[in-house]
């Protein structure tokens, strides 16, 4: 039988007949139709298409031990956000994206430490409780944090000037389901644009910024885990995150504090930046 | 506003409104509404997004000078037979898949040069004419044309056991349109499984082998450029090539020939294998 442009997705997709894996099959089925549907109502041409498979292959050369080209392609299509959204759990903090920079394990520190190795920063505390949906506190859920500095760059993008390490600290929460850690408060920044996808974003005319933020990935036993980040309020970009990633319960104050009692619990003089972000885990059975 | 399943594909959509390019706007616009589409039809997982772009990532990074890998998973997903499709004049020869080997230049040769340099294969002759869609010979017209070998190899695939160029030449029609070249008759062969696009075929039970044949690019002044193949009648696998590519109008006799006279005038013995192939370009206005 001949291949024609009506005939095609059926033939591929029969091709997928055999695959033992089910869900693969049913993946591989959509996606082809998909796939087709976009070059059809396109019409995309030759030269298109070799446009393409040359950015693509561009994106994945472009990834190494401390880039992930293709996580960036898919943050500014949205895609990593529309994933990370259809996963969540429905309740307790909302998820957001993970981005292409957790990408060296978090080493353990203890509650209090400074993930800010250098001491160059604005003191900072971040502090709060992971608590179930029902408001129990959570003992010694893990907290995995990671962050950019002041000018706007985690560690694994300036071998040179930040130690690895920086920004980035493993926690377990208290007896009582409490954390808190010394940092400094991030920059906005732009995600790398000196790949494909800095092209991509150029000839599009988006910028590459991203709002102020402090990743998390928190776990705790019996309970669902969540990725997301406390996004510091009042950020430029707060609105326009290339990422897609801003969600309205994320945006978490990051206010000057004049508490003497806090300063000295957590080790800072005063006034010190105080941000409070409580992380709510959903149980492992809503989902 | 938050980023939810539902608003997920408007708000990515608007943020390419200043793209100054109107077609790539609308390339950009379609792919991310299919791409979302398709995330959320089979509710996409993190585990699959992620296994998605490792294998992504693997396809960009198996690629090199002499290995498109992008192409081999656009071949096998039926999108460059497609795209190729809707690309056709629509009338002339049908076009067929570039293929993943059009990578080194064709050496320049002249007509009844051999393309095979060890002299190792069975002597086989193509010929044909190159003719405008109402019949008229096309003098001058350039072919450029690429094969295997007889085990089934391009040359940038043995670069032990081939010396470059073998299997390739670029050839102009004379004065009555007519070509003619020696050769050996390739054999079917695996597109290369050594890599993610292997992994792939294997975990759907899908064979990766192409029926034999030999690659055309034909282009004449004032005509529309076709990319073609001669495919080996009754060759294995001619009704499950691995890249969708056959047309039924592109099986071509390799038929063992007598013909003293045709013989003499290729410099070859009787019996040889003789193929003749035709090409039609279509009017440039005709697209």
């Amino acid at each position: 039988m001949d291949f024609t442009a009506e005939t095609a997705t059926e033939a591929v997709v029969e091709s997928f007949r055999h695959t033992d894996d089910p869900r693969l099959r049913e993946v591989l089925e959509s996606l082809t139709r998909h796939l087709h549907d976009f070059v059809r109502d396109v019409g995309l041409s030759l030269e298109e298409w070799e446009q393409a498979l040359a950015f693509l292959t561009a994106v994945g050369q472009k990834c190494d031990d401390t880039r992930q080209e293709f996580v960036l392609l898919s943050d500014v299509l949205g895609v990593s956000m529309l994933v990370e959204t259809l996963s969540g759990a429905g309740e307790g903090t909302e998820s957001t994206v993970l981005g292409p920079f957790h990408m060296t394990e978090s080493p353990s520190r203890e509650l209090g430490d400074s993930v800010d190795l250098l001491g160059t920063g604005r003191a900072c505390v971040v502090s709060g409780r992971v608590l179930a949906s029902d408001g129990t506190p959570l003992p010694g859920a893990e907290l995995d944090v990671w962050q950019c500095n002041e000018e706007g760059f985690y560690d694994v993008q300036q071998p040179d000037v930040q130690p690895p390490g920086n920004g980035r600290g493993l926690f377990h929460a208290d007896d009582q389901g409490r954390y808190w850690f010394r940092t400094v408060v991030p920059s906005p920044y732009p995600i790398p644009t000196d790949g494909p996808v800095g092209r991509l974003l150029d000839a599009t005319g988006r910028h590459p910024y991203r709002p102020a933020h402090v990743h998390f990935i928190v776990k705790a036993k019996d309970h669902l885990p969540v990725t997301t980040h406390a996004f510091v309020a009042d950020s430029p970009y707060i609105d326009s995150d290339a990422v897609f990633a801003v969600k309205s319960g994320l945006i978490t104050d990051f206010a000057e504090s004049y508490e003497e009692r806090d300063a000295e619990r957590f080790g800072v003089g005063v006034p010190f930046v105080h941000a409070r972000f409580d992380l709510v885990l959903a149980p492992e059975a809503s989902r």
